[in-house]
């Protein structure tokens, strides 16, 4: 069967890029979607498209309301703000998301026998997320060796975050090299009822900004904002 | 408003007595449940019945469906062993289940500004879950601290396991001076359908001999086997 790795899969352009240079890496590919009441639904349609693009091995959708919880403007009642990057850390922030991730991760990876966790995290265009950073991504590595059954047998899967040292033009690069289907990618925080993206939020800035600097043509339709 | 723990609240002895703690010591008890999709889902009834003896602020219920990560024998179609502990890491491990939990109660107690989050693990009648060791609590400290917005802000909540180097008799005893509930605790992996404990899972076991060993009366009520 090869070897196998969970990827977290957004339905966003960096998992996609880090998916497909795992599967080029040769790993066969569990890819696991978390909907979280995230209020930027179109990101599981594009996540479902993505998967079938890459031809994943086994796709897993797991849900967790984190509306309960709250404490961002991802999962709340709170405007996604639309003038771009206020500096520290933005309102969509979602508490603790990453270590949530990673720990549904940690426990697929574990059921399946994976070697690796795969996650599109990235500090180069650090929009403020501390849970972006290679400090966080050791730290977790760490709760993996020692806190499951894996770990303790010697064999903790590794957290393998690719992206992390890139330029988003050079994740755009990168991608078009291993062919990611950009088109089925939705970045957008605030995408309208059709989909369409709204191209002022701070993802949509960050993601036209790295077409640009690329030099490539984005395939994303942009609503009016 | 004064201090705020998340207490993770699994409807169990451990957790209830190490909320009672907590609250002994002047916090204000977020209660936090999750519903993973146990076989023993009697344990969220006890929990609730125990976050109201408690009185706590608050109690969220999450919802995550392990069945569909499989891997262990609370959540798949597996029985539960009640033949006593084997030795190893035994079928009952949920995979990164700690780790989860950890996970949504670090989100909650960011959410809600809490600086302390509660864990009822116990390593001394240790049935074999790495998850419940010191070593795997202060290395999901070291996540907290590196990807959490409050712990950027040098606030990350503490991590407490208050009963970690306690026996089972003296989480009884414990419970009895601080009044815990007991009768609406439960303990067993595979509860009767009217709601009996086995009296034969590993977790029965570890239950009646605390009581015995604590000299004190079980309240369990225990079914046939």
């Amino acid at each position: 069967m090869g070897r196998t790795a969970v990827v977290l899969l957004s339905g966003g352009m960096d998992s996609a890029v880090a998916a497909a240079r795992a599967r080029d890496d040769g790993f066969g590919l569990v890819a696991l979607t978390v909907d979280y009441g995230q209020r930027h639904r179109a990101e599981l349609a594009a996540a479902q498209a993505v998967a079938r693009a890459l031809e994943v091995r086994e796709h897993v959708v797991l849900r967790v309301d984190l509306r309960a919880v709250g404490g961002s403007s991802l999962t709340a009642d709170v405007d996604v703000p639309r003038d771009g990057p206020s500096g520290g850390i933005p309102v969509t922030y979602v508490p603790a998301r990453n270590t949530l991730f990673l720990a549904l991760a940690l426990g697929l990876a574990e059921a399946r026998g994976a070697e690796a966790i795969v996650v599109g995290v990235n500090r180069v265009d650090y929009s403020g997320y501390p849970d972006c950073r290679p400090e966080f991504l050791e730290a977790f590595a760490r709760v993996a060796a020692t806190g499951t059954k894996a770990g303790v047998e010697g064999r903790a899967p590794r957290i393998l975050a690719p992206l992390v040292d890139l330029s988003k033009a050079e994740i755009v690069r990168e991608g078009i090299r291993r062919g990611v289907p950009f088109e089925a990618t939705l970045s957008c925080y605030d995408p309208a009822p059709d989909g369409a993206a709204c191209g002022a939020c701070d993802a949509c800035r960050l993601r036209k900004r790295g077409f640009e600097e690329a030099g490539a043509a984005d395939p994303t339709r942009y609503g009016k904002a």
